[in-house]
């Protein structure tokens, strides 16, 4: 078994007395029977599972541009362990030379470090004016430059306009402004709620696409409940209903339902949208609201930005680090953060992580009594010196 | 100047205007007057300063034993840059190959990684039945295993008796039970508050021995201010006065006097006793209460230990990592944690650090929005399944 799958279905019936059928699709919910209807994919087969609980769990769908040639051979995206699988298989058949990214979020910075450690040369082409739109631009600009300086091209403001193929398989990707020849692209441009399966059973659905559910993960329909990338989740800081597709939270939500439908107690507040990333030697995180996600939240907003060390100046190794913290600048309330360092850096995310669960101000992080020693941290962490800083400002 | 000196006088008194004596010894504060008596170390003259405001800010020193030898060549301590120096110039000077340290504490742990990595043979003797009694002792025998694993001779449960000497030199270090040839001795011993100065003036004293300070680190007479390694500050999970002798916490103190005393408006809440040391592979990290000193505080107190990793398990250099989490169970208010772990485990004490200054429940942090990807974490980070398992436990 790949060792990706932490527990087969084997296990699932041996060990936890769990039916888990794997090749099977369920076509319709029918909340009058409580029952699904269900296809046996090897088979073909259709049948009908009755139920007192039914948990959806049906995740996330790849983003598809309305363009042909998606089919064609070399053209790939990356969200299932089989479709890894495939892409690996493309790369180890030495054909491929020429890599086209199109998006630069998660995806297309974890995979243009990938293909370039292995050798390849690397396109990234995006829509936007900067590479991972969960940052700000200023910040964005240092993994731009980072990916560069590792030979990316990198192609911001190009949208895809579709392929120039030649006997079925693709040989450049067209955008707006140029033909990249490519050998192998691969399409990273976000995901969608699978929430149809609900939504045509009359489950409602909020206005983000995902399943709306309570904190204790259940949906309007009592006894139904879903989780993960498919449902909704609060956003403690805007006090919205929002949908990451993030397998931290898409964890956090089936443990809390699980329990529930077992017959315990378990709630699942929300969520404040930290996010990580290692884009070559930058450490990339993010947590709460950047300034523009506040402003269409209704919330007035400000940020400062500080370049600190991760480590005490003089400690071997110490290494850069920006942290950008935003804020009301009424009361102080701390909004978000965003950091991009070296080594040691990213992690310090969960700090503001946790003092936003908490719903601190500014002026409470300064004295937030952080771990020190010259290998781990200058005397001031520099989590302590933004807030430091952003709390001169009110 | 010395790298290590953030600040010199003669910067102190060009860019901001502060007068700042080095080699000037205060013998006395007149509180009647509102002057202190100065000596002049350099010409042994005496001086008198009168003040508007005070702040006194004497640090520690070192605690040492009431034995005979303390004065011998070869018999060291560390505290002030100056100690260091000395002793570095002594480890240069070829001789010394065989260096006892006395005390397991973060200083002895840190100079036998140092001592070690130049090729010294490095012993340690400690009184305790642990090295680094700031956490528990089964996480303490993961360090011990280290220590020993690189060479270092541990001696626990033994005492320092006294010195044998030759010739005016350090030959040996007897302890209760045997007598260990030494070249050089370090004595690690602990610090205690130069609060002497202060008290003898008749400005009150805690318990601990440092002076008493308010929130914004004035102490009971008005205009005359304590900050630092010689000053209390509150234990924000105890309530308790205690005295911290960190950088972090002078520090901060610092700035909250300095502000305060400037006529603008700062508070320093307190502590939760976050302190961090490298012990050649193992991060080491603890912040609030163990359970020992809970119990102390008359606070119920139980723990959780998990093993977890670092990073996600298939990425390379995914680490080993051991939280404890100390917490109350009647109402599970998270206590205090310490962690021993590989590279990538020390810092995560500052969530727990964070959560103990927000006063959180295990409950609430089992579903903190803590960063992940692959090369910085598993899904479930370490510390939250630690609280997972300590919420079990309610």
């Amino acid at each position: 078994m790949n060792p990706l799958i932490i527990r087969s279905p084997e296990v699932f019936r041996e060990k936890q007395n769990i039916d888990a059928r794997v090749h099977h699709r369920v076509t319709a919910i029918d909340l009058q029977k409580r029952a699904v209807r269900v296809v046996n994919l090897g088979t073909g087969k259709t049948l009908e599972e009755r139920f007192d609980h039914l948990l959806i769990a049906t995740g996330a769908s790849i983003i598809l541009p309305k363009i042909p040639g998606l089919n064609a051979r070399g053209v790939y995206t990356l969200s299932t362990l089989q479709s890894g699988i495939a892409l690996r298989e493309a790369m180890d058949q030495a054909g491929p030379q020429r890599i086209v990214l199109v998006g630069a979020g998660y995806i297309g910075l974890e995979m243009a470090e990938n293909f370039i450690q292995r050798g390849f040369q690397v396109s990234i082409v995006e829509q936007a004016p900067q590479v991972m739109r969960t940052i700000d631009e200023d910040l964005a600009a240092l993994l731009a430059a980072e990916l560069k300086k590792n030979g990316v091209q990198l192609f911001l403001e190009e949208s895809l306009q579709g392929f120039e193929l030649e006997g079925g398989g693709v040989r450049a990707v067209v955008t707006d402004r140029r033909t990249l020849p490519a050998d192998l692209v691969i399409l990273g441009l976000g995901v969608r709620p699978n929430s149809e399966l609900a939504g045509e059973a009359g489950i409602p659905l909020g206005k983000t696409g995902g399943i709306k559910v309570n904190e204790r993960m259940e949906t309007e329909i009592e006894g139904v409940w879903a989780a993960g990338n498919c449902a909704e989740a609060l956003h403690l800081v805007s006090r919205r209903p929002v949908v990451f597709a993030l397998g931290t939270v898409a964890n956090k939500q089936g443990r809390v339902a699980g329990i529930n439908i077992a017959g315990g107690q378990a709630t699942f507040p929300g969520v404040v949208g930290t996010a990580m990333v290692k884009v070559f030697d930058w450490e990339v995180a993010r947590t709460g609201l950047q300034e523009r996600e506040a402003k269409q939240a209704g919330i007035i907003a400000a940020s400062v930005k500080i370049e600190g060390r991760t480590r005490a100046g003089y400690y071997p190794g110490a290494g850069k680090i920006f942290v950008k913290i935003t804020f009301e600048p009424g009361n102080g309330r701390l909004l978000g953060g965003q950091i991009v360092g070296q080594e040691g850096a990213g992690k310090r995310i969960d700090v503001l992580a946790t003092a936003l669960h908490a719903g601190m101000t500014v002026e409470e992080m300064i004295n937030l009594d952080l771990g020190y020693s010259p290998p781990f941290s200058p005397a001031w962490d520099p989590i302590l010196i933004a807030c430091r800083q952003a709390a001169g400002q009110l």
